[in-house]
């Protein structure tokens, strides 16, 4: 089944590998259409999205990391009769246990090559057409569908979003709050990373295992620029890898019941602000969704910050779509129960389905991919008098453009070359952001290691 | 849930039904177009479907009688968010239980509505390119895998071909043979409707319960121009609706791994012509594909005379391809355990998967469709000279349009407007032909109750 | 696994088996007592039994026709420290399929050896003490018990009473009434022969298969006395064998939660008059319990002469506890569920369990074995003024004698050396007591096969 | 459900509970006498364990702190027709979630209501005359197969052993341990409390989870003397309660495969000692039982002295029986795999059962339970020129009497009242025993917290 490849650093072995699920059953059309893309343009994509489901666990939040690990790690996915076979070369030993792949880690790995041949096959040669609202949210449905995501069972996935950098404290307190959520037959659904996507994860784990629940889910929702730097936790269970960062955060929005935040970096502010965009819209103002910003007692003055920044450029409508709670794991998960119950009223009395949640309206301006080079960065049009919903757009770019030039490959590089993005507008807002990514910087919560070197000028 | 409706002569019901399975995750826009479909050019297609499965179990082998009985009945699929909704109007009673229907019938429903959907879904406007082989297959592909047919199990299925009309003696030598199959673990493959579609599964049930199987499959493969005059019985657990009789004929190939053919009428005689047609392709001489003729002592002759029609059409070696076993269902069941054995190893061997028979080839002629006109039938070239699987394909045509006369609407129309269809060629083939099918009719296999009027002439 | 012996004029084979189930996981004393007592004075008992299973299907209902038919037969039951083995000496061939036992034979065999295990080892030395009435119905739930028929599900259990031997037109009846039954999601329990004992498990097994229940029950409850004379049915998929008569008829009451009697013969009668005995008696007066006599048209008459038997004998206060349906299958099902549903709400009220009927008073004079003597039979009391419910305790003893005499081989042999029992008592019950015998005989209910000779006398 | 109680100074709710399991089918009988029992001599025994398992997960060892905090705490089991029911009163409110109790919790509470009542049932009047070696075996056996503990399954169940009371360095280790075994595929039993207990559980249900396997065993074999202090560990999913330490220790040897031993104190040492006594037996010399000792780099040294302390008082024989593995957890699960593999082909050889461990023989001096008075410690025949295998089981006394001097109620009560137990024997002897018993409390392995106070004295 594998031998050891003794040639690199880190241990690494040769495997051969069989998928099943919903691998098990292609055409010979679709295998060959799969060989051809992974041995194509999308070559790359897979080798460094399956590095990632292989070195799941990993503490490194540095996306080149795992592939100066293993420089030698390659993926082919090959085509016979029967099906599909992938052949990993030099893979990171710590996924074997004494030559046969973890099971886990091989359906994460599946995942992997299923949704590349989803878009493989469905896409290839349509893909310019589909893009208006209606066409992008049905490439999301029919991408989670695959995935096998969507399933009719009562309301019950709370998405939590939060850092991949979070301290001890924190990380201890999301741990207590997932228990609590998962005491209460509640599953989970994160960014899949370590930290805040790790931590209710666990807690709901040990609690579902009281609670002798066996067919729980704790859902992982990546795209290919982040999951190398956020490996999946090897919680995860189902694992889905969306093209870009607006088609996932989409997917938080129609998969989950409800959204908890736990205290983040600029990727959580990117999600808050994502999400009040589309909860304060007038189209949305029925539709329940409870969100609920959690942490320690010592997180209080953070949320409070957070809280401030929103009342600054939002104004004060924003805060009637969340709730902020201190200190209190039982109380979010009871306020999070109620609001879900409400959820699943609202979707009987308009015939919504429970497993996607067709009522969200997400106009196309959250849905198109935001390309943070530094012209785009520093045209974001930051200023008062615009209305809150497009503003929130706005300014999740720009959080967006951040954690780009932070963690993933491609605003690294920009960075590299040109400098930090600058990012202008009305001179109060200025103030406060800088204040906020300031006690980003002061708190740690940008990078898990190393010292920070901002990648972005605030220009008051 | 259900009311019964006076205004009819049968006892009807209005019911309101919500699919499960593979029709309770759709999107928005696939629900719409399924409720165009529905409601539009196939609306007809779907109530004949609906209504054959609603009085699945019945004996009647005329298509015009269950919607003479049921006049007022029609279908609607409604679109709510959450999926799909069914509504039935003056339904059969009989699928009904105290208002409630029975499940067994309502999933045939839902293989109608879902074979219907899919067809609506997938193919809208790119029906006309796929008209090459190979998109043929990965059209027929496509359907079995959306029915969940598609399954990675050990070789076990055996399809068996027979008269929908056949005497009691073959009724319980056929019910026997499916039971010594079930006592071996194998799963049965029909044409779904009563006699010889009907008694292997029945005995193969008997046989699985005493061998505690609860896995087992009893699938049916119909389309839409047969499914009226051969109602679903009532062991089927699972439904295909295949878009024609040649994508119908390539299911049993691909999806079987052995054939048994009972005594039956013309609709057996162009089953196993165009299996010959196949088998006897140098392209097909290796693949291995056990195929028995068998009968009660009583049948003996009746093989004969197939097995001397055979010969002197498509030569002796033809032959090769099939073995004929009288009166012995025991020694049936061994011989095609033993033949799908090898089907195992040539799969194993040439990488073959166990649940699509790829290997085969089956080339265009034998996959487009043929529409049965008088013009059609009198110019087939029924001549010696002609290479077997050319011959045996025109063959297999003849008999597919005295079917047609014999049991199809469309068909039945033509022969009334237009009188009997002409068939000519070698006089000594001409001969043969006609006793064959005069043999059918002294049998009663033609049709099951009334006189039987010929739709042909064979004109010598 | 086995081999086939050559010879015994029925084919037969050798064959070593290894139990699962309640009997895998027996400790080293357990076997050594459950091997004595198989090789010792229960050996005899276990031999008959064993038999009668691995013949099950056949339409003998003579007891020593099996025994003839497989002279050399024997089962060994032996010790090793993993568990129990069985052997087979010449068993009967058709219990095999390609040398291996069928799989719900197998099972019907470990249910045979479990409960003589059961007995060996729960009761060797105590069995005397436990003759009060309390302690033969704990015998009977721990009987049951270890069968695993004691199962907390909602009540759905019908009994259903009738002769072995019936006319095809009452079979297909009862097949019917199964099929109604079944369709409701009700399950079956009966003597687990032929006749009125099987036709309504196979109907039930139809619908159940209809309605997709997979996990359906056909309890066959027989005693070592007459499962020779009515091998179980291949339909029975849980079988327990009760120690005799009495214990077996009580086992119907505690475990079924209604009853249907169809057409029979003594043996039909000799169970009414064991539940009217009951459900007259004042402690039961408020236990609700459904009784329902059934039959096609033809069998009107029948069902009037018994009612009129009973009116006669047991006055018209018997009459409230059963109703008569004639010809109406789906009604039947109807009236059932409604008396169960009335079973159910009153269990809940008295906080009985839904899988043992204790409300149901059941005095020591109905438990205690009836041995069919001369003596007995000659001294039963059928004379006017006693009451009801003791009365129809001794004719129920008459029945019981008069099955004895017909059917089990202890009391064949009596009645062949001391020619017929003699049933004497008050002249209007004896004539009308010769009338019913006299009617069952003419309507050949007494034996399947041949000429029957009586073996009773009414003395007028 | 359930409602809260105030008047405690720890929160507590008052619930009635129903069970399930194998508790749900019991007779009127057998109900009466378990409420007989519960209410009876068995009540505060019955108290004292469902405590234990209401406060699971609590991290005290000391055996009366839960009845402090919970002072009015009961529990009462009630009858009722339809089987029994629990009624708590002031029990913790941290085994319930919103007035429901944990699952996992309620599982835990039947399993001590089942062994309470298997004795009650079984066991109530002929307990004496069981007291040779088989009939305290197969009384373990009754007890452990009613508790569903032994399946017929491949041999896979690792007992770990070691200190309650461990540091963090290893704990990780025992978790890493687990680990490694629960990713081959390895089920853990221990103990069931905290410490070394518990870690390799968790390291396991990690394992577990990522090698997606959902039916693993996480067996806690426990005795009313020892729960109180090391109340189960939320892992723990099947429960069992032994009579005594005696019984529990036979447990572990014939449900184990293979024993791996943690760095522990005293109970550990007692443990080693007792398996040693029988491995060392001639009976046993070719019985295989892999056991390994590990620990972390720092526990080394403590693994050296464990090891003199053995070949000096049982010669270097003992040493062949075991094997020391110094901080490789992955090499300690290969080495476990490899032994239990060589488990497997004995049972396969000798016949013997793979959940039960027959073939270890077990003399009537390890089974007997030995009190601990001070008169019995001071007796302990601690001298050269005894067979090894009795010395060890003079030892494993001594031992015994430490813990229960240490931890048990009854124990701490007598040196309270008597002072420390006097321990003599060889010199040599003595100051090894005391130089080990002093490591013991250097490394506080006495006790959790507190300053450690020796419950003996050894006599040099």
């Amino acid at each position: 089944m594998a031998e050891r490849n003794e040639a690199s650093t880190m241990p690494v072995v040769n495997a051969r590998i069989y998928p099943s699920g919903s691998l098990d059953v292609l055409s010979r059309e679709e295998v060959a259409r799969l060989k051809d893309a992974s041995s194509g343009g999308l070559h790359d994509l897979l080798r460094r999205c399956a590095l990632a489901v292989l070195t799941s666990g990993s503490a490194s939040d540095d996306p080149r990391a795992a592939q100066e690990l293993y420089p030698g790690f390659d993926i082919q996915v090959l085509q016979q009769d029967r099906g599909v076979r992938i052949e990993l070369i030099d893979a990171p030993a710590m996924a074997f246990v004494d030559g046969e792949i973890i099971r886990g880690v091989a359906e994460l790995l599946f995942a992997v090559v299923r949704d590349l041949a989803y878009r493989a096959i469905e896409f290839d040669d349509c893909a310019e057409e589909q893009q208006d609202s209606e066409g992008i949210t049905n490439e999301i449905f029919g991408l989670l569908r695959n995935a096998r995501l969507l399933q009719p069972a009562d309301p019950n996935l709370v998405v939590c979003w939060g850092g991949h950098s979070i301290n001890r404290d924190e990380y201890e307190y999301a741990k207590l709050v997932g228990y609590e959520l998962g005491l209460r037959g509640m599953d989970i659904c994160t960014g899949c990373g370590p930290g805040a996507m790790k931590a209710p994860m666990k807690g709901a784990n040990v609690a579902h295992a009281k609670q002798r629940r066996t067919e729980s889910r704790y859902i992982g929702i990546t795209e290919p620029g982040i999951i190398a730097a956020e490996s999946p936790n090897p919680i995860v269970n189902h694992l889905v890898i969306m093209p870009d960062i607006e088609k996932r955060l989409e997917s938080f929005v129609r998969l989950g019941h409800g959204i908890i935040v736990f205290p983040g970096g600029v990727g959580t502010a990117e999600e808050i602000l994502y999400l009040l965009g589309l909860l304060m819209r007038e189209e949305n103002a029925d539709v329940p969704f409870p969100l609920i910003l959690t942490g320690p007692t010592a997180s209080a003055p953070y949320f409070e910050q957070i809280d401030q920044f929103l009342r600054l450029t939002l104004g004060d409508a924003a805060t009637s779509r969340y709730e902020i709670v201190v200190a209190d794991p039982a109380q979010v998960a009871r306020r999070m129960a109620a609001g879900i119950k409400r959820v699943r009223s609202h979707r009987i009395e308009h015939k919504d389905s429970f497993y996607f949640n067709w009522s969200m309206t997400i106009p196309l301006e959250f849905q198109q991919p935001f390309v943070p080079t530094h012209e785009a960065m520093a045209s974001l049009d930051l200023h008062r008098g615009r209305k809150p919903h497009e503003l929130a757009a706005d300014l999740r770019r720009a959080f967006s453009g951040i954690v780009a030039g932070n963690v993933k490959e491609d605003g690294m590089r920009r960075v590299e070359e040109f400098g930090p993005f600058q990012i202008n507008g009305d001179p109060d807002f200025m103030l406060a952001l800088d204040g906020l990514l300031q006690a980003f910087v002061a708190q740690r919560r940008m990078k898990i290691s190393g010292q920070y070197r901002p990648c972005y000028e605030v220009v008051v």
